[in-house]
């Protein structure tokens, strides 16, 4: 369902051209304390000052692709078809990974280093070509002295004149063959009356807990509104968290401070306390090593 | 005077139609660490590409509908009276409580749900007409498998067709008859040297400790920059803090680190400590359990 | 090489006219916690609704006008040199510092105190003329009444009509013949095969250290990729970190958690821990009372 959610949204032209209309996103993990993301839009703006910049975050934990990864897949699709993202999570950031675009099925462009940040959204959107870039050609006039700031010098730029539409995704440099680099996750998977999945992300600011237990392997399990899940919790397999809490349409049917299960915004089980932090209560983090068990403990015959 | 302040700066036209001018701007207390906030510009940005879109903040306390309340009503007035603000403080989404779009009188609109975080700005710049929004007929599209996320999935889809002219107010859904909810608050009162009111909101990155006690309250009591107040803080009626300070104009008037009473931006009675943080010393919260007490000392006869 | 970075970046005319273009960005020390950026943006838009409004950070530590001048320094020159700031750090607001604009000879101007909180941008982009602002002209409407919040009451209002055209430097107020008020801050020196600089500022989200020794210093020492320096951190004199550590130009030069020494986006000598926090590590902060010394241990014979 998130995926026809997703498709509904895509406009039907699959490659657009991007013009004064294309949004500039930026993701980074710089935070917005120092002056680098400022850095960045200034030489965006002075590619043209016409273009419209906006923030998804730079607030990804400093280094994590994983969490990058994830939080693009979380808001790109939501963006029209026509935007480009320049997206800066880069620990490797003068190392032999490579400086890349990538242009989704749905149209949207990914600017950044391709070391697995852009895993969600090439399995979301689907990848439709991938373009090195190339740095002699497409480097910030001036910066050719400076080694540790990609960001201000390469991506920022290339995705200006992207969004701009001064240059197309082949004049970035030559198309790769190969896919993106992806963070490999294990899939979702459910027997009989269980399902289980990988802890995606904290939804931080309410400590809610995502899984990427998606509509179809629930739907294995026929789960009903009103239904009771036991859900266990484990970190590298030990159990870290055990309770039973009812699957639920809106936070406000159970009292405040207790467990729910419900389908996020993505439409993915997720758990949480009502207006409380289950994350912080059960000290529960994300990435592979988190694993999120869920036992329909009145199972329906199916239909 | 902050009445004066406000009507000054509003424009002569009540009811302004929305156009390419109109700022969309986002009020939420989902922080800036995930998606969520970039999905809904996204969102918005797909209505309308021109739309100029803005934060008002994103660091609203998790489910602090008060302190969202505030905050609103502090800094929207200096917008233009054609701006459409998106307001997602929002503990009962998917709950009882109504999406609503407030229109006050000054012309400004706001949407969101109607569970108080309206409360200041009705009182400041009156309340014109309230409607209900019609989720049928203006969710995303797409987005209706969706229970847990308005601020996305409705909030910012009309709030961006409002604030680009595509809609307009009536077509949003049936005017409702009541007021929109507010939270109850004492007013500040007086009484011979002495007036008290509510601690309404911490500055809360100086420290310093605002009051709803409005230039009227205190106009009663004659004070004079120069005149000396003792300051009583009281949390459910318990003392917490108390102290002497000047009444002065400007910070400097005090040395580092010393107390001191003045009209914050709002024109509202404060106290805050030059250079230091006041609310940490004294462990100083905010909201209706927090009073503030301010006793002249030096008593000025009525001229 | 900095300045040559930044010659690079500017633009040839030196007193552009302000025009819809003109981007005006923000630095402030209140954060994004409370209404008062957005109060400021709503001013703004309201002088000129076509005006792109930016922020460089908002995330200055409370009255740490040092920290303010050097933020503006790392970001301002990559921003076009018709682009006006809005900057507020303003301890002594409501004393006698005085509301001034600074252009730089790049035509960057500079709106806010002058309170040093220039020195950066006045020492990297030259003084060309500083004005007084007649606040009894330019005030926002109304706001007499408001002695603490210029940045809301006077500022903005100036930024926003300058950046869209409105008044022209000259229109702001008298020309003042002082130079703005700088920070004092020792020059890096440098003595057989060492130098010496001030720790300028930490690259927070990192915690990596910069200092203020530029290329021209270090390149006294002649050193090179791949030759070896020994680190002492210095608080008030006293020892506070030693270490030696590679002088690399890439982060993954060195394993995980291991010291390096590199040029940072401003080109000036930094260090780091590659993937870990330095700063943190060692207890080290920033200022002028913070010094970094750098022994070349394997010193070259000069050409």
């Amino acid at each position: 369902m998130v995926q026809r959610l997703v498709l509904l949204l895509l406009l039907a032209l699959p490659f657009p051209g991007r013009t004064a209309d294309s949004a500039l996103v930026f993701l980074t993990d710089f935070s917005l304390r120092d002056g680098a993301v400022s850095a960045m839009k200034g030489v965006a703006h002075g590619v043209d000052p016409s273009l419209r910049q906006f923030d998804l975050t730079h607030e990804i934990p400093p280094f994590n692709i994983w969490d990058g990864s994830f939080r693009l897949g979380q808001a790109a699709p939501f963006w029209p078809s026509n935007s480009v993202f320049v997206c800066v999570v880069d620990p490797g950031v003068g190392t032999d990974r490579l400086p890349v675009v990538l242009r989704t099925r749905s149209g949207h462009a990914f600017v950044g280093p391709d070391n697995g940040l852009f895993s969600s959204v090439a399995d979301q959107l689907g990848v439709d070509a991938l373009h090195l870039i190339d740095s002699s050609r497409h480097r910030l006039p001036g910066s050719e002295g400076s080694y540790t700031f990609h960001g201000r010098d390469l991506f920022a730029h290339v995705g200006a004149r992207l969004a701009s539409g001064q240059i197309t995704l082949t004049e970035v440099g030559p198309r790769l063959t190969n896919e993106p680099v992806r963070i490999p996750v294990p899939p979702p998977n459910h027997s009989g009356n269980r399902c289980t999945g990988v802890i995606t992300v904290l939804d931080v600011q309410f400590g809610n807990v995502w899984s990427n237990i998606d509509p179809k392997t629930l739907a294995a399990l026929n789960a009903q509104p009103g239904d009771r899940f036991r859900i266990t919790i484990r970190h590298h397999g030990k159990q870290v968290a055990r309770f039973t809490a009812p699957y639920v349409t809106t936070f406000g049917e159970v009292p405040e401070g207790k467990p729910l299960v419900y389908l996020n915004s993505l439409l993915q089980l997720s758990i949480a306390l009502n207006q409380d932090n289950l994350a912080q209560r059960y000290r529960i983090g994300s990435g592979p090593d988190w694993t999120l068990e869920a036992l329909l403990l009145n199972r329906r015959p199916s239909p």
